[in-house]
Order: C-alpha cells, then structure tokens, then sequence
C-alpha cells in the first residue's frame, strides 16, 4: 500500500477516485499532519500554511513524492528535497487562466482608471470624463517569463490588439533572451514580471531597470515580490519616472498595514489573490493530484515534475 | 464653397488637412456657434453639450450633412433631418475599442470581486482570500446587439475561454433572433446588451427578462439606460435575483446623487464613461469626418449614414 498524506479539504474532490493500492492518510489539523507524517509516501498538503508545511516536512522520512499546488516552490525545502531523493510536482497551470484574467483586469484597471470610478461611485458622484484614457490596442507589452501562464497572457493581449514580446532565459523565434530584454525595456508601456522565484530572478528588476523604462510606463509583478526591488520601485513610483505598479506579489506578504505601497495613487495591490480568484482550484487540483498518482503507481515520469537544482 | 461649421476643439486634428473646396466655420463656444449656424452645410459639433447641439440645429436652415461622433443618435432630432434631407453620420466604430475593453474590464472586476481589494487597499488591508472567484473560461455570454461593438466584445470573450452567443433583430448563423434569446436567457451566466436605442429596443429588458435570468447571473448595460426597466432592475437586485449589474448607462444621465442604483452592493455605475476611456477619440474622429468629407465633396455616399427611419 501506498500511504498517501492528504488534507481532508481535499476529500470532495477525491472520495472514490483514489486508485486501488492508495491508503489515504486524511489530515483536519496541524496535529494530525505532524502524528501522520512519518507515515507517508506520498504528501498533498494544500490549503496548509506554508510554515506547518515546512515543519511537517522533516518528519516524513519514508517520503517519496511531495505535491505541491503552488506555481512557485520558493517556500519549499528543495535541499531537503534533493538530499532524501523526493520528487517534487507543482501547480505549474492549474492557475494560468485565473491569473491571466487578473493580470487583463490589472491592465484594464490602470488603463481606465477604474479605482477613481469606483471611488466616484462611492461617494456618488458621476464622473464627467474618463480618469484613464488609455488603450490596450497598439500598446507595447512585454511579457517577462513565457511559461504558460505568460502564455495566455500573451494570447489575451493579442486579441485587444497589444503587440506583446515575450523575454525568457532560453528565448524562441522572436522572443528575448535575459541579455537583451533589459537593454529593450524603453519600447514598452506595459512590463508583465511572471518568473519563476529563483535565485537568479531575485533582485532581477532594481533601480537600473526601472530607469531603462519608459516614462509613464507600467510594471506589473504576479512572480514573486523578491524579484523586484522594492527600495527601488518607490523611488521608481515617487520620482513619477514610473507610470503605476500592479503588485499580486510583495516582499513580505501580508504587507505591513503601515507599508508605504499602500497608499501611493498609482500602485495597486492585489493580496496575492490572482491564483485564488477561481472557483476550481481544488476541481484542478485534485485532477491533477489523481493524474500523478497514477503515473506514481505505475512507475512513469511524473507531470510537471520541478527541477530541484533549477527551482521550476 | 463648402461651409463646414466645426468646433475648434477638433482643429489640432484638421488643420491643414480639409480638402481645397471647404470653407471651415470654426466655433468655440456657443455664442459663436448659433451665430455661424445658418451658413453651414456641414456640421461637426463635438464635443458640445447636446441641448446646445439641439439648439443650433432648427438655425442650420441650409444644412447637408450631420456628422456626429457617438454612436447613438437617440439624441438627435431625426424628424428634422428627415424633414429637410439632412445626411447624418454616425461614429459607430469609433468608440468599438473602448467600449469593448470596458466590457472586458467589468466582466472581470466583478468575477474577482475587484471592488472589495479596491476598497480593502484603501482601509491597508490584506485580504485573505479573493472576494470574486469566478473565471469567464467556460461561462455562458449573450451579447444582445451584434454590431460592430458587440462583436468586438465576442471576441475577446472568445479568447478567454466564454462561449459566446450573439443575438440581433436579423440573425446569422449560430445567432439568436428577437423571440429567439428571450427563452434562452436562463442559459447565460453573463447578459451583455449593446442593442442601438430606438422606439423598439426601449424598455427591452424589463421583469419578464430579468425573471427569466439565470440566478446570480449578470446583466451589462452598454447601449442607453432606457432599454432596461430601471425599477424591475432594482427589483432584481434586491430580491437577490440577479448576482449583478454594470450599468454604464442609466436613466437619467448623470444619476441623480440620491438614487438607490448607487449604493446597491452588486450594482456597478460606469457614468457612461466607457466610450470616452480611450485617448484616440479626436484622431478617429477626425479621421471619420475627413474621409466623409472627401466623400462629401465627390459626390459618393457617405460612411456610416444613419437610417433615419430605423434611427441607427
């Protein structure tokens, strides 16, 4: 038997469909994560916080194949990964169409100046004229990190008319590689951050490249809030240099309730809810789980396996 | 000599462009314009505020041709063009892109709840989770109207994942006809009316529509206030019928400080803005007037003329 450490939030999704061969370890609590843990061969901790899960890591020894539903396995312990010979599986997709939507939302937001309309409608006040005038139509995107969810992004943008480059590490027909986006970054309005967290993509958005960019042009960041930073970004903000900010990500998270980026007119924060803003990420997640697993018993690749040197 | 009695504002795109043959009228306030009104034979008025419009219209005594930059022409007096055969044009198409990029906006702020982290921003607060967790991948769309705008809208739609719908008074394949859509309606999650105003269309959407609507969907307004039946509207939000409304049009324009419509918590008031979100308004403007006027000139007939019986 293979004994399966799983969040009983899961267990809608999962109740009946486990395969034949699978003794699933159901966990309600912290306490009972750490008292089964030393069980399991296989772990699907979602929705855990990350802390509990980092804590309950160590425990499982006999641990084989660890599911992660995250995108990002930045919060996971990869040398411990490494060290034990744990396959790692993320969530590589499960949130691309949510996120894309948010990240459309997030343009057209800021284009609109929707936040002044919302505003206005509080106060009931009808607005005479449009706070944001802008267009997505002929504007210049760059899209930074072409997984798929940079992908759809890509993809939605291209239908508003937006002319959209992609910069990746290994760039393709007509895309940017890490050494030529930086010196291309004053062609475009919009610049889209949605790497991967590793080291190298760290700091990777500071001073330098905020000055390399348009003026008026806007950042937006749904990678990690370590990949921009953010010393940088509010003088970016402040000297007016920069146009506006849309952060789903910040360094840290939640942000301190007296956090400048709160209140400055043009940075808009999102709380981490781009992936979340989707009524069927345990329906995906569980799908996705129950794929792997029979790949697992079956002895073949698993999907969306991450590179534990390379951290995606 | 062809006198073009136009607004000044729109000089910046015109000068040095008007055709040999046309003697422009220049106006900049209202004063001017009732003085130079009996000698035009072309009329470009906007941006102008429309009683003044409907003022100087009964003066242009030797008028030819209206050129008029919205795309509604509800405004209008139609009995007088018809009366002294006055060509009108319309800007259908001008504010296509705005308007569609202004659908896609609401649709998307009110699937995450996009109100809620605006307002939570504004109070320094971390949401824990996303107020709206709907995605338009996989939702029903009716798009009432399949004009050039609605079409537009269909297919951004179609990119994110929405199956789409159109229904128009003459329908084409795949399409839904006028006493086809109304036995449909508990179908679609989303209900998007983007009808022209005319005698027909006027209190189209009324306690008959809203009751055969699927519950918690919603209703999108971007044609005139007048199409829908104001006070069945509220009825439906307030019965908890009806999941929602964005309603860039409403009836009076502006809405009047004390109205209920403002502070319904799932009613969104666009203040008409969405045509005007777009900084392209006067170039495609004077693009439409130009082209028209060479087509004027020559003889030809005249690019988006409005039927003055249909009244679109």
């Amino acid at each position: 038997m293979t004994a399966a450490l799983i969040n009983a939030n899961s267990r809608p999704w999962l109740e009946g469909k486990l395969p034949e061969g699978v003794e699933p370890l159901w966990f309600e609590d912290a306490d009972q994560l750490m008292a089964l843990a030393p069980r399991a061969e296989v772990a699907w901790l979602d929705m855990i916080a990350p802390p509990k899960a980092r804590e309950a890591l160590p425990l499982m020894t006999g641990l084989k194949w660890y599911c992660a539903m995250s995108s990002g396995v930045d919060w996971l312990p990869l040398d411990l990964f490494r060290e034990r010979g744990v396959a790692l599986t993320n969530g590589a997709g499960i949130h691309a169409q949510s996120v894309s939507e948010y990240a459309l939302m997030g343009m057209l937001t800021m284009a609109k100046g929707w936040r002044e309309v919302v505003r206005a409608q509080d106060r009931h006040e009808w607005l005479p004229d449009s706070p944001g005038k802008r267009e997505l139509l002929d504007s210049e995107v760059l899209v930074i990190g072409a997984g798929e969810i940079g992908a759809k992004i890509a993809g939605m943008l291209c239908v508003f008319g937006a002319k959209v480059t992609a910069a990746r590490r290994t760039p393709g027909e007509g895309e940017l590689g890490q050494d030529e986006w930086q010196g291309a970054l004053g062609r475009f309005d919009w610049v889209i951050l949605i790497v991967p967290s590793t080291p190298q993509t760290t700091g990777m958005f500071g001073a330098e490249q905020f000055a390399a960019m348009k003026p008026g042009a806007v950042l937006l960041n749904f990678a990690r809030g370590t990949v921009i930073d953010q010393h940088a970004l509010l003088a970016a903000i402040d000297s007016g240099h920069l146009g506006g900010a849309f952060l789903d990500v910040t360094t840290p998270e939640p942000l301190p309730s007296d956090h400048p980026l709160w209140s400055r007119e043009n940075v808009h924060i999102s709380m981490h809810l781009s992936g979340r803003a989707q009524d069927a990420l345990f329906a995906r997640g569980s799908a996705r789980f129950l794929g792997n697993l029979g790949r697992y018993l079956r002895g073949e690749p698993l999907a969306h396996q991450v590179d534990l040197a390379q951290g995606y």
